[in-house]
């Protein structure tokens, strides 16, 4: 039995309207009075619901879909109504719904609104909800335009590897993996944990970068890309750190800081638009409930000409500023996320590059420019998103 | 300054014949004579080189030139010229050659053939010969195909942990993740190792498998797929055993065992075709120089339709078979890899669904069929790589 997805009646609706089909999902809500009733089904294809009517005239088990708990899965067959005056466009107009799944009465999402802290205890169902359902399709769709960006450029997908003996450039404390039984450890003759006896016969931990590999496919493929998870062993519970994340890391042969920016900002004005063309809904849904300055942030994005601005020139302009920071503004100390933002958001007011840090802030392996003090590093500064 | 790649040479040649342009790339073989030279110039974009000609009456450096090692990063300035007579279709006759760096006479990889076992030894320089290029590049078309064959269906990719307390389905042996000093570990009351002081304040593990997350989410979106690292810490050094590898799952709501065969044939196909369309060259090498029956046998998945059979039947037929077989052939018995050789190659010389497993050599969680002996279940075996 072919269903029609909830997307497609949104998305092509003169397609549908008038037409008998078949959908399948999740009660969202459900109410009735005598002889009829509303369902607002969700079928996970679209972020909005589809507003089901059932009638006692003509639904044989009316008064078992009366009853039926949030949550429930059912498919329903019905004709496609257009609903000019209604807040919704069109209603399905059911000639039978079957019960796949009932749920129960306790369902825990219920028609209120939940804590996020609530939530996270139920992390199996909150997919389920407007907020992480949103939360979830953009990242995906995230995801998809990063890959897409690269791959339209020609640049090779590499896998790096997530077990590793390396601790790249240092970045972070790190994860152990091991095989050995903990209870009972093989000792070495200094009386100390013998790694020799463990899976891969040394110490191994979770990456904290792929960078160092990237660089050798980069020396291979010219343009390169890496994105996969990435893990921290930071005790810190800051929305700024997190033990496990997806991240990129291009790297680009014959190329300069220049070319490097141009990439960052082509990047990132791509996976904007791509997140607003193709989940506009959820777009709007975060800037109705979530940041209602969210959009107008995004669209200066989009819409700007990145600046450019040295690591020299951005210390003169913050000395030179009437702000008070805490922190002191001094060339060679590091940008605090105070002097970050006075820069993107008071005096740029949009996206900035800053550029040519002094060479002791920076890794190792960043380029040394002429004057032997800077060197070619770039940090991508955005109003309200400072790092 | 603007450097052209190598693949747009070969894809749009007729852009660039006559034109002066500039490349840039690694030297892989170079060969001179008193006055000019050949340079055969990789840059990555390609599986194929560029062949330039340089000169002595021109190049003003053409002694450092003809010494170059192997290996040499070098940016070309230069006309493309057509070569209707020669091997390669055209040729660059250079105007100016300039080293960006060096490499050694040592260089590890000079114009020979070099065995696995070597490259493996040398894995950051590996990707720049023939063969892991290819090998990497198809990697990578590959990765990309399965993102764009769910994403243009509309499914949510969903990235599940890697780190996690689950075991799935109890598939394999399990890396432990840890942040405990093993040489000073914490003990509780029993004298065994205190899990929680460690990290996530219980036992943790790299993951098997994100299926049980997936179909969590799969009851929110209706359609997902996962695509990420998967670890076993099996101690087992065969083809068929990695540590660490990616794996895609996909899970399907409102969707029964011919919903997911059809997906899973879609799928294949469209991946095959996707390396097939856009690494041409890639696939012609691995045709010529690794198994020289791979185009033939992709031709024949993208070109069959996919038999199926249930494992009752592929029992009957295996029963009814003239073939001698090391393992029993039992209703009940798990198939063993030359019995799903045989049936693919020997009966239906093409792909085949097994379908309707017994349910005891079946994961707990498959839907138990009606006649409560077999379970909902599918494998597809395929000629030449049969599980």
């Amino acid at each position: 039995m072919k269903t029609t997805l909830v997307k497609s009646l949104y998305r092509e609706t003169k397609d549908y309207v008038g037409k008998e089909i078949v959908v399948a999902g999740w009660v969202r809500t459900i109410r009735d009075s005598k002889s009829f009733g509303f369902i607002e089904l969700n079928d996970g294809s679209f972020f909005k619901n589809l507003q089901i009517v059932f009638e006692e005239a003509n639904i044989q088990n009316f008064k078992e879909i009366a009853k039926l708990p949030v949550g429930s899965a059912i498919i329903v067959h019905g004709d496609l109504i257009e609903t000019p005056n209604a807040k919704q466009p069109f209603e399905l107009k059911a000639s039978k719904i079957e019960i796949e799944g009932a749920s129960i009465p306790e369902y825990p999402l219920q028609k209120k609104k939940h804590s996020f802290e609530f939530l996270r205890t139920i992390a199996h169902l909150r997919p389920r909800t407007n907020t992480f359902s949103a939360v979830f399709r953009v990242r995906s769709l995230v995801a998809y335009a990063i890959h897409k960006f690269f791959q339209e450029r020609g640049f090779v997908y590499v896998h790096t590897p997530i077990i590793t003996g390396s601790d790249a450039e240092g970045a972070g404390q790190m994860f152990r993996v091991t095989t050995l039984d903990m209870n009972n450890l093989p000792k070495n003759e200094e009386g100390k944990v013998d790694f020799t006896k463990d899976f891969f016969d040394r110490e191994t931990n979770l990456t904290v970068s792929g960078q160092l590999e990237g660089e050798t496919y980069s020396m291979a493929f010219r343009n390169i890309y890496t994105f996969g998870p990435t893990f921290r062993a930071e005790n810190s519970n800051t929305a700024r750190h997190a033990a496990e994340f997806w991240m990129v890391e291009p790297e680009i042969a014959f190329a300069d800081l220049k070319d490097d920016m141009e990439l960052a900002e082509d990047m990132l004005k791509y996976i904007i638009n791509y997140c607003l063309e193709n989940a506009p809904e959820e777009m709007e849904f975060f800037n109705k409930f979530i940041d209602n300055t969210l959009l107008e942030r995004l669209n200066n994005i989009v819409n700007s000409e990145f600046a450019h601005v040295t690591y020299t020139e951005a210390i003169d302009i913050l000395l030179k500023s009437d702000q008070k920071f805490e922190y002191p503004v001094k060339w060679g100390n590091d940008l605090q996320t105070e002097h970050e933002r006075y820069l993107t958001e008071q005096v740029f007011k949009k996206p900035v590059f800053v550029t040519d840090y002094p060479k002791e802030i920076k890794a190792f392996y960043m380029r040394m420019n002429d004057d032997n003090k800077t060197v070619a590093a770039m940090d991508l500064l955005v109003p309200g998103l400072v790092r």
